[in-house]
Order: C-alpha cells, then sequence, then structure tokens
C-alpha cells in the first residue's frame, strides 16, 4: 500500500480526484510538489491549519464542496497535509456517499508513522479528541521525504515520539537509533527507512486488527500517559505536539511496565536519557498528578468506568495489551517520571 | 436479527443503553411501549419530528449528549422511531468513537422494511437526501406491530409503496396481496406477516453485498424514478410520503422494464388500475418531464456522468439491476404512466 511515486498514480488514473490540504501545507509543501506534479489541474479544498479546524463545521464545508464540485461515488479524495488532514479528509471519505475511496499524501512525519496508516479516520468534539469518527481504509499512501525538510523541529520531534514507540512495540534497533534525534533533526530527509519500517510494523498489526478489537490496542503503547499530558497542557494553554507528549507517556509507561509487568529496569535509562538531553520539556508539577490521572481515567480507551488501561511492555518488543494500573501505581510512576527526566 | 422481544432483551443486556427518538413517538409510542417495557430508567434523546432533522446540527447535539452521558465504546444506542430517527441514529452509531452497536426499533412500516434493515445510515446534505452517511448494521432489528396502529393512512401508504417493491423484485404473491391495501389500513397490525417478509428479502439480499457494489442494487428498483417524484413534489411544496413516490416510480420502471426488457405488459395492468383506484395521486404534468429526467440524470445511483442508472425487471421477482435508459424512452415510460395512472 506504501508508494512513491504520487506522479505516476496520478497520469494513470481515470478517475476523478479531488485534493484535502491546509493553509500550510499550500503555502509550503504544494509549491515544492508542483515543480514535479501536475496538482493545478485538480480541484483542492484548503482547510485552515491547526487542530481546531477539525470539527464538524470543516466536514460540513468539505462535504458541500464535494457535492458542488461534482464528487461521485467513484471519486477519490487525495488528502495532502498532517494528521489533521489525513484523519478529517478520511472521515470525510468515509462518509460522503456512505464511503468513497481516498489516499494520503502525509506531509509530515507524525502524519506518515501515524495517521495516514490504518484507517482511523476522526473529528474532535469541543475538548473530546477524535470523540467521532470511522475506520476507512486509505487506498494508498505516498510517503515523499523531501517534504518533511518544510517541517520545524518540534513537529519533527513529534513524529520521533511516534517513531520511538514503533521501536518499543516492535524493533529494539529502530528504537535505538530514534533515541539520537540530532542527526535527523539537521537532515530529516534520511527518516526515510525508519518511517518506511514504522508504516510496515503498522500494517501488519492494524491487517490483524482492523477495528481495534484486541491486538491493535498494542499500538496505544505510551497514549494513555501521552494524551494526559497532552491535555493538561492543553489546560495549562502551552500545547505540546502529540508526540513530543507521546514521547513522555512512552516513559511514564515503561516505569509502569517495570513495577507491574517486571520490564528491566536497565532499560528506563537509555531513554530517560534522551528525553532530558535531546527532547522539549514538559511542565507536569507533583501538583498535577490527580489531574493527570483523572484525565487517563476519561480516556476513550477504557471499557469499563473508573478502570485505567494501558498497553505495557514485559520486555522491549514484547508488548501485552489491557493492563490496568490504580491510581497510586500511576502517582508513583509520575514521580519517579519527573525524577528521572525533568 | 429480526425480534419480538424487546421487553426481554432490555432485561437481559449488561450494557449501557441511549435512546434516540423524536417528538411524534415520544407523544404517539411511548406512551404505548411504558406499558409493557421500562423505559424511563434509560436515557432518552428526543429529536423534531419530520425528515428536516435528518441533518449535521442534529448529529451534533447527538454526538454531545452522548459524551456528555457518559456513552463509551461498549454502550448500545437504540433507534425508536421511523426511517429519519434510523438513519440519523444509525449514523450517529456508525461513528460516534468510530462505531459503537445500535439496534433499531422501527414504529413506522416504511421504516420496519427499508431503513431499519441493511446498514446503511445517512444525513441529508441541505436538499441533497442521504448524501452522507455510513454502513454500519444494526445488532438488531425488533418489530412492535402493535406501533403500527399509531400511524395516519399517508404514512401506511408510504409502506405499502415499499411492499409492492419487494412483491416486485422477490415474490409476487406478496406483491399481490398489496395490491389491494383498503384491509390493511383498517387494521395495520395484520401487516405484520408482509412486514417479517419483506424484512427477510432485504436482509437475504444485503447479506449477499453489504457495501452495494452489486445485487443489492435490485433494492433500488422504482427508486430512480421515485426519487424524482418525490424531488418535484418537495420543490412544487407538496411533499408526498417517500412510498407513495416509490409506488408510481414502480409504476414508471415497470413500464421502462417492458419497452427495454420486454417484462409482459399485460403485468402493468393490476399495478396501475391499484394506484388509480386507492393510491394518493401525485401531481406530474407533461411539462414536468424534463424536470423529472433531470433528477433522474443528478440521481447519485448513478456511476457515470449524464447516465442513468435503472434496475428493472425481465419478469415478475426476476430484476436485472445496471440498465440504462435515454431521456426519450423516459419521456415515453412518462406519458405512459400518467395515460394509465393519471
Amino acid at each position: 500500500m506504501l508508494q512513491y511515486n504520487l506522479s505516476e498514480y496520478l497520469s494513470n488514473i481515470d478517475k476523478s480526484l479531488f485534493i484535502i490540504t491546509d493553509s500550510n501545507v499550500e503555502r509550503l509543501v504544494i509549491p515544492l510538489l508542483k515543480s514535479k506534479i501536475e496538482l493545478d489541474d485538480l480541484p483542492r479544498y484548503v482547510v485552515p491549519a491547526g487542530e481546531e479546524s477539525k470539527n464538524i463545521n470543516t466536514l460540513n464545508d468539505i462535504w458541500n464542496w464535494l457535492a458542488q464540485s461534482g464528487a461521485n461515488r467513484s471519486s477519490i479524495l487525495l488528502n495532502i497535509g498532517g494528521g489533521m488532514i489525513s484523519d478529517l479528509g478520511g472521515f470525510a471519505a468515509a462518509t460522503y456517499m456512505r464511503g468513497i475511496d481516498y489516499a494520503n499524501v502525509p506531509t509530515t512525519i507524525l502524519g506518515a508513522v501515524d495517521a495516514a496508516v490504518g484507517g482511523k479516520t476522526a473529528l474532535n468534539l469541543g475538548a473530546l479528541k477524535n470523540q467521532v469518527g470511522a475506520f476507512h481504509n486509505p487506498s494508498a499512501v505516498f510517503l515523499l521525504p523531501e517534504t518533511f525538510k518544510t517541517l520545524p523541529d518540534a513537529e519533527l520531534f513529534s513524529g520521533f515520539g511516534e517513531i520511538l514507540k514503533y521501536g518499543l512495540i516492535a524493533s529494539p534497533s529502530l528504537y535505538r537509533r530514534m533515541l539520537e534525534p540530532e542527526s535527523f533533526l539537521h537532515n530529516p530527509e534520511t527518516l526515510s527507512p525508519l518511517v518506511s519500517e514504522c508504516i510496515s510494523i503498522k500494517e501488519r498489526i492494524v491487517n490483524e486488527d482492523p477495528l481495534e478489537k484486541g491486538v491493535r490496542k498494542i499500538l496505544n503503547f505510551g497514549h494513555t500517559a501521552g494524551h494526559a499530558f497532552e491535555s493538561l497542557a492543553m489546560e495549562q494553554g502551552k500545547p505540546v505536539p502529540h508526540g513530543v507528549a507521546v514521547a513522555h507517556g512512552l516513559m511514564v509507561e515503561l516505569i509502569l511496565s517495570h513495577t507491574i509487568l517486571g520490564f528491566p529496569s536497565a532499560e528506563l535509562y537509555p531513554l530517560a536519557m534522551s528525553l532530558k538531553e535531546y527532547w522539549p520539556k514538559l511542565s507536569a508539577q507533583c501538583k498535577d498528578n490527580e489531574k493527570l490521572i483523572s484525565y487517563m481515567t476519561h480516556d476513550k480507551k477504557n471499557r469499563e468506568k473508573g478502570q485505567i488501561n494501558f498497553t505495557l511492555l514485559q520486555n522491549l518488543a514484547d508488548p501485552l495489551i489491557d493492563q490496568t494500573a490504580d491510581p497510586d501505581e500511576i502517582s508513583t510512576a509520575l514521580d519517579i517520571y519527573r525524577d528521572l527526566v525533568l
């Protein structure tokens, strides 16, 4: 499903194509692509950049634009952008005429390794992230590593966080390469083989469990704590990139993996050192423990009210889904995390 | 999947249930059900009755109500109402947290034989009927024939139209029973076996083709012309019930079946006589032919621009999908229809 030649794809297709993108991509990436690919003949809808656009009003605007532009059941949506665009455009494709085909062209590393693959599409419902959506697989994903050089550092780190996760759950060598992010910061195109490996890992897991009934939850590693960090930062008016919150969430959940499943303690330090030395910091103090745990309690991954669900590791590349931790254990893990990283 | 005992279902279920209904059902049907079924403990969202509610704003309200009421991934939506409610509630279930379970309790005959079964959920997009939606199968459908006696005649005829269709495409005996609607008008509970037969026919066809890639289009018989009649009536400010428009659409498409596939002409007269004698009339004059054909041209069932797609019959219970007719043939069929029926 992963492809590299968008130009060839476009010249061979005999169906009507509609592009969804955002204002940042329109400004920074589209000019880059235009030098190689004929895009101007295709109708293009430009959403204001930013997570705030991932809402029902934008979806309604896209639906109406598609209808007015004559999109039909055999039309194809081409989502060019980061995770916001593939979530939003994917959901538009999942629902327009009860589902049309779409392809993703991720322009961020986070988008490439996370949102662009696996068919999870979504909208936010007010403050509730990805509260609504649908499972709808893209028919193709195009990797264009040259677009990565348009990304600011914060966005690069966001991708690095998810790459760390893939390494931890499935590929120790990938994990160890990502512990040293410096060179990739300066030359993001060299991330291409790492990104491809992440996409392969994700495709393999998703194919086993397309509707997230079981093993797919492996991909949630780091995300229960990560989403809590993300929500806290948002509430504090200092939002952090998703993958940065996830990187710190990975640390918290590695500590829980140690206390609950006996994950080897020696393996906690390389990640702690990397976060401390290279990564953007989070502001999460002792007094925030209660609030962070409350966010985790309300995470929609929990099946039973009041229970907090995690994916944890027994060892590197050896995850176990459907683990639970009680508030005391989580609070202790957060304290240890602060000692190690902040 | 078809079930009769809602009370037993509710007392055996250990998941959280949320009811979606409309203001007519709330007033007329819920009191009837309450005498037999414990409903008051369940959270209930009441949508204003009428097709106008089947839009993105109501969907947004339902999503927010579900989130505020604590609905989670294992919650179940119970849609009590006609096709508007099962379309809307079904789409809410298809998209809330990327899909939760739901059950339909159709309170109209049209809803029971059409919208409640088969997993097609939808919203209207302005004037575009069912332009967005998703395929999402209900986990159960409850038939409560006692609710049918709350229905006005126009609503009963609307169901009769779809029953006629099932008879024509799959069961000549069912078709012939429905040509004499008088007794059912006076005693709608006696429709129960006919409704069950329609549901069985629909389930059989839908199971063969859940995503409407092929044979499911059999169910579209009568609907290309029917939707055009419905749109014309709407535009004239004299809306007609869906099933009444379909009944007349069936007549037009039987005539096309005769001219294009040699459907036996003798079989045209019983339906024409029934429509003429018993059914609500439509206002469709010669001068409207062009507009009706234009509606058919824009029907979303067409795959190719400008081509008009029909399901037609070679004989009773012998349908052929993916037939096309040109504007002249359709215009002639509309003229013959007027001669026979109006």
